[in-house]
């Protein structure tokens, strides 16, 4: 096994969703799974999460093919995964969450494989700040941190999360929970505001409506969402463009701010592919060679040369 | 007297404006004025419009400092000015209009100068359609038309309004106008569905999200907002987009899919001038040097090389 080039930590899951364009039952998701496919098109991942022995065999075996290493996807003996089911019928921005069932990830306690620890990027996917932490205390002092996170623990743990904030290179949030998080309803200031905990650079994810991401010196970029005529399911849209996002950084090294852009615009781009189908499904018929087509149209769209 | 590159048709008011920034009384406002201010950065712009014998001197007097030409402004003497009140308290996005006083606006009849109907560019500011294509009429053939309306129209006189649509080069409309005249949700679905009456190109304003447009062949380009930390008036930001948006095609007579792009982004840079102040007074201190400059700074930005 070559080493993992980013560790991503979060939650797996089986996701029943409605959308108006259907509905589907237990299907692979998680933030940590969508993440690690999505940037699975650029570096190989190694995912550290928490199943029971009822997921599938062949959502690993999906994974496997996809180079990702499952050396941490801990399998506990006669426990449920997690579940959650939500809809979108009303707004394909907001989820109405129906039922969340933990089973083990309740239990979730990050175990690193060794050759994860050395991995150059660290990817903390949304789950308590207090075990994005932990897991930033495992891994080498010289990785590149990434971290997201939810509003559930900016209301609960913000203590903890500013620690988080504190100790990662970029935090990715949305525009709800930037605005929550600093109290500015100006998303510029809120974007701004995040950076006084001593990151490197902040990204606002805004759906439909792309990302920004701003940096020390004044740093600024935008850049639109490629443009989906049909969304299927947005499920996991935010993990996938985090996953095109942390991939080109993992796979390039450039966290230059020329480098922040581009990767902004691979996070676009990798959110387009998840949201045309239910699940990670649109990745499974993509190649790597797809997703350099699809940037290299989107570069046009938006005039970049 | 130059002729005017543009032509501009709409509206002009004295605005009444509580945002969370203060309470203006009477201050010059009005579709046409927030465009042909924006535009005259660019471009000699002659206004077509109706005001009451009440319209303060000193307003006309800055629409002439700035190169206006106000020959097509109709003083109705003994006539009231079209007077509108509204606040944006709870969203700086979304007027609460509190008093609409049409006045004199009511009896509008747009009445071109001789010199104004061979401009090459028209703009439609946001009129009764049929007034709109009134001004289609006595311009000459070959002008390049602009036009942009609202929701009022959409639901009033869609008839007409698919008429105007037919008969102009490019409708710019906010995004809940485009979904509301297309009928479908998805934005980028409501821009391709647009060009199905003949338009060259949609542009679709998305106010803090920046802009899109659509054009034949699949062209697409999506620019974001220029960012503004503090929002003191947004009334007139869509107008003043157009402004630059339409400016730039009369100053270049670029039509060309790039100069759409590079119009977009003029169109980003002249609202966010227009929105940093009340009224247009933020374009009283400003020179074209400044508006190159944010023009350049905004490319650098977004990675426009």
């Amino acid at each position: 096994m070559t080493q993992p080039k980013i560790t991503a930590v979060g939650s797996v899951g089986l996701d029943t969703v409605t959308t108006p364009a259907g509905k589907r039952t237990d299907m692979l998701g998680g933030s940590v799974i969508h993440f690690a496919v999505s940037a699975s098109f650029q570096a190989k991942v190694g995912i550290v999460g928490i199943v029971g022995d009822d997921f599938p065999h062949e959502h690993i075996a999906f994974l496997k093919k996809r180079g990702i290493d499952v050396a941490g996807l801990e399998i506990v003996p006669g426990g449920k995964t997690f579940r959650w089911a939500g809809s979108y019928l009303k707004d394909l921005n907001a989820a109405d969450t129906h039922c969340t069932a933990l089973n083990v990830f309740a239990t979730f306690a990050p175990k690193l494989p060794a050759a994860y620890a050395t991995a150059p990027v660290l990817f903390l996917a949304n789950i308590h700040p207090g075990l994005q932490l932990h897991v930033i205390g495992k891994m080498s002092k010289k990785c590149y941190r990434i971290c997201d996170t939810m509003n559930l623990w900016i209301r609960e743990t913000p203590h903890e999360l500013r620690k988080v904030f504190r100790k990662v290179h970029i935090a990715i949030l949305n525009d709800g929970e930037a605005r929550l998080f600093t109290g500015a309803q100006n998303l510029i200031l809120a974007g701004r505001k995040m950076l006084d905990f001593g990151l490197e650079y902040c990204v606002i994810k805004k759906g439909e409506h792309g990302s920004m991401a701003f940096g020390r010196n004044g740093f600024f970029a935008a850049v639109p969402a490629y443009p989906v005529e049909h969304v299927v399911d947005p499920t996991g849209a935010g993990d996938s463009f985090a996953g095109g996002f942390a991939g080109f950084i993992a796979k390039t090294g450039d966290t230059s701010p020329a480098g922040i852009r581009e990767a902004l615009r691979f996070g676009a781009v990798m959110g387009s592919f998840n949201v045309a189908d239910f699940s990670c499904d649109a990745f499974r018929r993509l190649t790597s060679s797809d997703v350099r087509h699809r940037v290299a149209q989107f570069e046009k769209m938006i005039g970049v040369l």
